[in-house]
């Protein structure tokens, strides 16, 4: 899920974060291309201000939102409720998602993303 | 800076959380070093309740701590400060620090870690 090639540009907080962290059971079964399109169907959710995602064993996706309505309905989108599932069932040996409020930030940015 | 091994095994929320998003610059220049050194530096401070650290590209540390002072704390420890200043002028290409809340947290734990 690298497809976001880099740090999230998000605007002043507060604001909202979803930490994701993952680890994988073995083989694919369809994980690719379900994280590529979940990617993508994010973006496309009204309150969705970004994502971030790196895996190296651990996987850990962070994506940013402007309310926690804006999460609460991304997590009720119907094909993200059956990528849940599928990903509890099948692709996640271990997982847990963390709803948090950004207080503060502090960045050096040399590129704009 | 995998040597976390895995997903953080953290209290009931509120406790809060620094995601620390990175593009590295090319080059080791005793990044990686320091960066073991700044794992371990951090498991001794007070309020210290976890990490999570993934790079793919992009890389994601997540730490966890039991409140803004321990956070802050931290962030002015003086080994800290000198690695900070290095990561400005040297590691770090891009790189984004957001302090967060967390609030609500759903996971699924097959092992224990």
């Amino acid at each position: 899920m690298s497809e976001s090639g880099g740090i999230a540009t998000t605007p002043e907080p507060p604001y909202y974060a979803v930490i994701f962290t993952t680890l994988r059971t073995e083989g694919d079964d369809g994980y690719g291309e379900t994280a590529t399109r979940m990617v993508e169907l994010a973006r496309q959710q009204p309150g969705f201000l970004g994502v971030e995602s790196a895996r190296d064993g651990l996987g850990i996706t962070v994506s940013y939102w402007d309310s926690l309505d804006a999460i609460a309905a991304w997590k009720q989108n119907t094909e993200h409720l059956t990528a849940q599932q599928r990903g509890r069932d099948q692709w996640y040996a271990d997982y847990m998602l963390r709803v948090c409020k950004v207080e503060r930030v502090y960045g050096k940015r040399k590129k704009e993303g």
